[in-house]
């Protein structure tokens, strides 16, 4: 079975960087098959970024490159939110990022939501690496990939002098998961439900 | 109607810098349709590498981001032009670097031939911007986007310091199809036909 994921945006919110660690985790390092695709102009509205990834079992060929129905969204601002949550299954999972989405989309998946823009900041004394703990936290719910291949993706693909904070961004994503806090954060649920 | 374009050849080549230079030319900078997709895992063999391009007018959607039937082929190992020689309109063109390809590979489309990497090096002191040269040349015999836009998409994507030695390499590549030298190259030609 393939999973597919959806990275919807802000261009500059570093999507594509983490579809791409995501799918060379899973396809290089772990062995699956992984297909990762970005679509460019018209197709995306404004200034609004999505990328694509899909991953199956080694043993499983990827038919259809690009995703019909997520199994996880990750919706960074409310335009990604209201364009693609109608786009999910009813298993599925939408994370969204509250610092920027104020209002839930409409969608049959499961809403996990939590300022995780306003949180790395916090705790990592720069936005930046949002991206990063967001990748932490979609492959930890999805059971997507394990930590190890991540952190090989991440070291051979951060910018020099970027690999130490993308990996305590990874670790914050970990924690943030582990902790539960993303699941009993009242206040950010209530908000949204 | 949508170009399909295939870059094909080993890991490291930067066929996936140019799959996205080329992508982000037409679909932000010519306000085109693209979709850039990248396969990774058992789906591509060993140490190969593979990006495809997809490429529509504004007014049409890109319906399936992979490529079928390439319009042009780009095969940078005989690996590559083994593998998807065959894949290739009977309109379209494989493009070969002769450094790496011995053997032409069987397929419908329109050859060019000539040895990419070895005169890179020769003109550029480097075999690294290969790929951008290639770039050039690509885009230049599809008619797939113009030079400006590729400039505008190299200085926004290439690593600091980078981007003068690649704007060097998009001149050479502008240079090769201007000269005619990819048409009347006897010697490469010959050893193909």
């Amino acid at each position: 079975m393939t999973t597919e994921i959806r990275l919807s945006g802000s261009g500059g919110q570093g999507l594509l960087f983490i579809g791409r660690i995501l799918a060379e985790a899973a396809g290089v390092f772990e062995g699956k098959n992984a297909v990762q695709s970005t679509s460019y102009g018209g197709q995306v509205r404004g200034g609004s970024s999505r990328s694509d990834v899909l991953i199956s079992p080694a043993e499983e060929e990827i038919d259809f490159p690009e995703v019909m129905d997520a199994d996880l969204l990750l919706a960074m601002n409310q335009e990604a939110a209201d364009e693609y949550g109608g786009k999910v299954k009813q298993s599925g999972v939408v994370i969204l990022d509250t610092t920027f989405v104020k209002q839930p989309p409409k969608t049959r998946g499961r809403i996990i939501a939590y300022p995780f823009t306003l949180k790395t900041k916090e705790r990592l004394g720069s936005a930046l690496p949002t991206n990063v703990v967001v990748l932490a936290v979609i492959s930890q719910i999805g059971a997507l990939v394990g930590k190890e291949a991540l952190v090989r993706a991440i070291k051979k693909r951060s910018p020099k002098g970027k690999d130490e904070i993308n990996l305590q961004a990874l670790n914050l994503g970990f924690e943030l998961v582990k902790t539960g806090v993303l699941q009993r954060d009242g206040d950010d649920e209530r908000e949204l439900h």
